[in-house]
């Protein structure tokens, strides 16, 4: 982190017209951003969903309200632009891409297998570094891949302890049975691979493409100077992967929104996150984090364009202009 | 409300290439704008943010950090483009109109006299509604004047009683000797008007122009099927005293942001109001309304531009296409 710039961030935003620390999370969304990209002010000219779409053989222990084939034809979907998370980007103003991991070979069923083996795992992380090839100054990471939910409980539950059922939820809505299919699946992949602790080791066995390229990413926008914006109870599982290895591997990523799925309140505070927004919403595909996207950039154009109290002739505090 | 539109909504929403409830927040605003609006789908075309601004004569009592000359100094700094709400506007893509309620001539001092005679009430209340004379399809409220958190709190002591200091806090940043100047102030002018307990006599005797001008608006926008965000602390107010006559006045009304005012949680707690955002801000002139505007215009935009289960050959649940 650049602590320059998060001190000049500082020194300018004493001298804009409003009482300090009156825009509130807005300030530290600027320090933020200014520290991550490493200049004073920060700006967001070139904000980017990065949505990563994958296929899970868990799918087949029916652990989802949808069939898998879903994944596929909502990659179609944001080709058309039909999908939320088009709309959303249309509407902000945020370019969009979408990034396939051998949607058509689902990695293996992490109930009864690793989802990757070494090599598989090193080349998954490596293509996701490819969605900020293009460039950005604020990533957004989101996913869709149906049976997701499932494989982000079983990181979780692996990295964090307790009972499959802490972890687990309706996702895009699964019916009762449904969600017991899902509570043995998630014990029984984490039972698979025993007390296994280490980050990565859980991310090669329980995880899945999507997620591993969301880490993949992670890493290189953080050597980019590129903060990331990380969606929802998917997307965080990439984070908390990282997190497991070292606690300030995310330190340029922000929470977007608290999704709807219960247990992401609970990831969130291992991870020492406030997400940004709190709208209930439980999609994926990176809308919760294009949202709060909206919001940090107006924070920056904020900071950068307003007016010093002494440029505008406004008097501070006590009738002294600073 | 237009439960007709809102029905519309809601079956067009089933088809939506999502599934059901999972843009959670979202889908609700879309439905509140369908009913306020009249229409199916509804739109944000020409979202504005009205800031009113007037003066105090109980800033005479030192209840502010700042002198009451900045309320002036801020409007010329709002017509320069240098204040947060102007940049937020840009970033977002908000139009703004500033209404001056007689900077120059501020409202008699509360703890002594009537804020308004009958006339000059309903005056102001008229003039408000002139915010709306251009048109739009999303109305923000906010507010620029030096002690109207003071006045604002006066409003909510004398509505839902309690002692004065349930209802103050440090505004734009008073010391400790000025909050209890603001704690007296407040005390002093609700024990003047006895056990008034009628909302607009309320605002008469104990409001400000800004506010009433907001009430006003927030009526007028009513009739003209322009759903309204409200911003934070003393925008409430507005909301508040017109809830007082009739607790369905405001269901047009949005609560946009959540403020760090400490008794602002309590007041939307009497009112019945969830607020759309909560990022600490504490600093008015519509901020946090604006910011809310461009997620309530995403919400919409999403709605109406999705595709459909069956236009884009997406499976729906257990497989069906819808």
């Amino acid at each position: 982190a650049d602590r320059a710039a998060v001190e000049a961030v500082r020194r300018r935003d004493c001298e804009l017209t409003k009482p300090p620390g009156s825009l509130g999370r807005l300030e530290h969304l600027v320090e933020w951003l200014a520290a991550w990209q490493g200049r004073s002010p920060p700006d967001v000219r070139s904000p980017l969903v990065a949505v990563f779409a994958a296929n899970h053989g868990v799918a087949a222990k029916g652990v989802s309200a949808y069939p898998a084939d879903v994944t596929l034809q909502m990659v179609a979907n944001f080709a058309a632009g039909g999908a939320a998370i088009n709309q959303i980007c249309l509407a902000e103003d945020i370019g969009l891409k979408v990034l396939e991991l051998a949607i058509e070979v689902p990695t293996p069923d992490i109930t009864e297998e690793d989802a990757f083996d070494e090599v598989g795992l090193v080349a998954t992380m490596a293509f996701g570094m490819e969605a900020i090839a293009g460039g950005t100054d604020l990533l957004c990471i989101g996913e869709m891949g149906i049976g997701n939910t499932t494989v982000a409980a079983a990181i979780y539950h692996a990295l964090y302890g307790g009972e499959a059922s802490d972890w687990i939820g309706r996702g895009t809505g699964v019916d009762d049975a449904g969600l017991a299919r899902k509570r043995a699946a998630v014990a029984a992949a984490v039972a698979r691979i025993g007390g296994e602790r280490d980050g990565l080791e859980i991310l090669r066995r329980v995880g899945g493409r999507e997620i591993a390229a969301m880490a993949g990413v992670i890493l290189a926008a953080r050597h980019q100077r590129i903060p990331v914006i990380v969606d929802g109870f998917v997307a965080t599982s990439a984070a908390a992967v990282l997190h497991a290895v070292d606690d300030h591997a995310i330190d340029h990523c922000l929470i977007g929104h608290l999704s709807a799925e219960p247990a992401h309140a609970a990831v969130l505070a291992r991870l020492g996150k406030k997400p940004l927004l709190d709208l209930g919403m439980r999609l994926g595909e990176g809308t919760g984090a294009a949202l709060a996207a909206s919001i940090v950039r107006a924070a920056a154009r904020t900071h950068a364009g307003m007016a010093t109290f002494a440029g505008a002739g406004v008097s501070g505090p006590s009738g002294g202009t600073h």
